[in-house]
């Protein structure tokens, strides 16, 4: 890593500019330090949490004094005349004196949007190689945060395998259709899903706030004609209609869509949420995509609902693109996981007599994921 | 519920104008009413779900001819001559040719917001109560709803107990603290939450994507002297900021704080997200605020940093007055629950010397609570 070079006070103190050997360089102010301060009376040598809560700082925090000592930089606050190092390494990581981000729309540098030309197989495992090889999990992890979309295959038949997949990372999240649910035709059902019909690739219970943030489908039959799933990245998706029309993108991303599921007399959930989803500073974070439980869209100023449904409608053309989606039949003991706030899944009819289909499914937490590979990743870095 | 007088086709039948008894009036797009009509070919009689897609509706789809029959609105579509009838009712219901919302942070109208004069013995309910009285039920949800916090007393002094009362309305989210969690001095404590310190206000794991939507704090012991809980209403303070700040307001709004927590080896979790979070169309739904989880902030930009600390500092400054606070002494068999979007909550600290203080912490979803409450609130419409 880079050395510090000099250090400059600016503003009486307000302010310290840092320069690195690589020519890298930046502003940070003393009370963004102080508050960062790595001490052990500031944050707690054992858990890493924070000790001390901003009104403890005085409001007129200065750095009195600031010098590079042995690569770090020391660094003394008045009027506390407290003196605190930061190492090299810890400041650069953490630059905030930068360009801002793009245009509307950017995805995250750990992803890479996909069409129908991904290879799914490159993001297969075996089961039994992912549940007893961390790097195996870790690389599966990794498919899953990059790609939002990874298979599996080689898992038990047996009704409940799916927890075992979930275990591996984290943690399911119970919700009114159980820990894990059904998915295979019935006589009454209270959700489409439940029926032999086709699925337009959607993302799942986005009446549900938070809505799942993954989703696996683990495949216990499948012999009837049909029931092939597809995959679509919303993310690409999205990102298309945005070069295409970025007045549409806005429009899905500006104002609140709706969705509902009344069912079975005991549920009767309901959200208020854009169909894409961005943060403050336009990174796009979820998509949300489901044609049966769109609720009337109330949100849209009359003036825009027309060009709004036209965008509406232009992403539902890219979704349903062939170009777009992955393909495949599942076999007993297979399954597949999506990031549900980016990758659509669909599946195609099937026709309940000439045989069965009988796929279980249920919603982890992403953070959870996230959290397993973060782990793994720095035992691995830290590895001799 | 008033009738409709009369409806009128414009721009060749591709929007509906319609007035109602009562002065009420709007207009309708034709490919919205055809996306939301409510025919058993485009609704599922049995669930609700829509049938098709909106690439099943021609882009080109007007109003060929619309009448008013028996108080309801009769339409037929063309190109499709597809005839469907709109309830009066449910079009008042749906109007979106309407005012936009009001400024930025407006709170919605089923929320009000508080200090620390809230009578917080309103909101108290026994746990026999609400277990066997689906009224009190509904009641006592509904607290929760309008006001972020509510509390029982009276319930088993059990470990676990608090599932039951997670069990009356939804789900338990599991995490890497389980399905529960203890709140006791621990010696080697992973989290400052299980020692004997004082906690500023604050809402729970931040670093979580999604972050707990409710807490449910249940009491097993606590003869420690201190160790009061006190819960301060974050939409109020991030309500008075707005009064006071409106740009520091809109810099914690716009743009992403962090959030970090690194637990016992195996937990690496981390979020970006604003500390207040507004829907697209400003309506303020989440507060983030914890101290000891606030990573460094690096998505401010360098010009923006030192008035985001001041906005920030000004918050905190708000959720540290005593005015703001609600301070109450949990005994066994007692317990609270929050809003953790919403309402913050912490404690005085106490000494473990003295005597004891175990409670137990969990987090169920909200989406669950207000799902059981609309369907107990539809019950109590319809009951005799």
């Amino acid at each position: 890593m880079a050395a510090l070079t000099t250090v400059e006070r600016l503003d009486e103190g307000a302010v310290l500019t840092l320069r690195w050997a690589d020519g890298s360089a930046g502003r940070f102010h003393a009370i963004w330090l102080r508050d960062n301060a790595l001490d052990p009376a500031t944050r707690s040598p054992e858990n890493g949490q924070r000790l001390i809560t901003l009104q403890d700082i005085p409001a007129e925090t200065r750095v009195a004094a600031a010098a590079l000592r042995d690569g770090a930089l020391e660094v003394r606050f008045a009027p506390e005349e407290k003196s605190v190092r930061f190492p090299a390494d810890w400041l650069r990581a953490h630059l905030y004196d930068r360009a801002g981000p793009g245009e509307r729309g950017w995805t995250a540098p750990e992803t890479e949007t996909w069409d129908g030309g991904l290879d799914a197989d490159a993001l297969t495992d075996r089961f039994d190689a992912v549940k007893s090889d961390s790097s195996a999990l870790r690389r599966w992890l990794g498919h899953l945060r990059r790609f939002g979309f990874a298979r599996l295959t080689g898992g038990p038949v047996e009704s409940g395998a799916l927890l075992e997949v979930a275990a591996l990372f984290g943690y399911v999240r119970e919700t009114n259709y159980g820990k894990w649910f059904e998915v295979r035709t019935e006589v009454n059902p209270s959700n489409l899903a439940y029926t032999g019909l086709g699925l337009q690739a959607h993302t799942d219970n986005p009446y549900r706030d938070p809505a799942p943030t993954l989703q696996i489908l683990y495949c216990l039959e499948n012999s009837a004609e049909g029931g092939e799933n597809q995959v679509v990245d919303g993310f690409r998706a999205a990102r298309r209609l945005w070069h295409e029309d970025p007045r549409g993108f806005d429009l899905l991303a500006d104002h609140c869509a709706r969705f509902r599921y009344q069912g079975g007399g005991e549920v009767n959930l309901s959200t208020r949420r854009p169909m894409i989803e961005l943060r403050p500073d336009g990174e796009l974070i979820a998509v949300r995509f489901n044609n049966r439980s769109a609720a009337p869209i109330t949100d849209v100023p009359f003036d825009d609902m027309a060009a709004y449904y036209a965008a509406y409608r232009r992403l539902g053309e890219i979704v349903d693109e062939p170009a777009m989606a992955v393909g495949f039949k599942l076999a007993p003991g297979e399954c597949f996981m999506v990031d549900n706030a980016r990758v659509l899944h669909g599946r195609s009819g099937y026709a309940a007599a000439g045989g069965s289909r009988w796929l279980q499914g249920c919603y982890p937490d992403k953070d959870g994921l996230l959290s397993t590979l973060a782990v793994l990743e720095s035992e691995e870095g830290s590895s001799p």
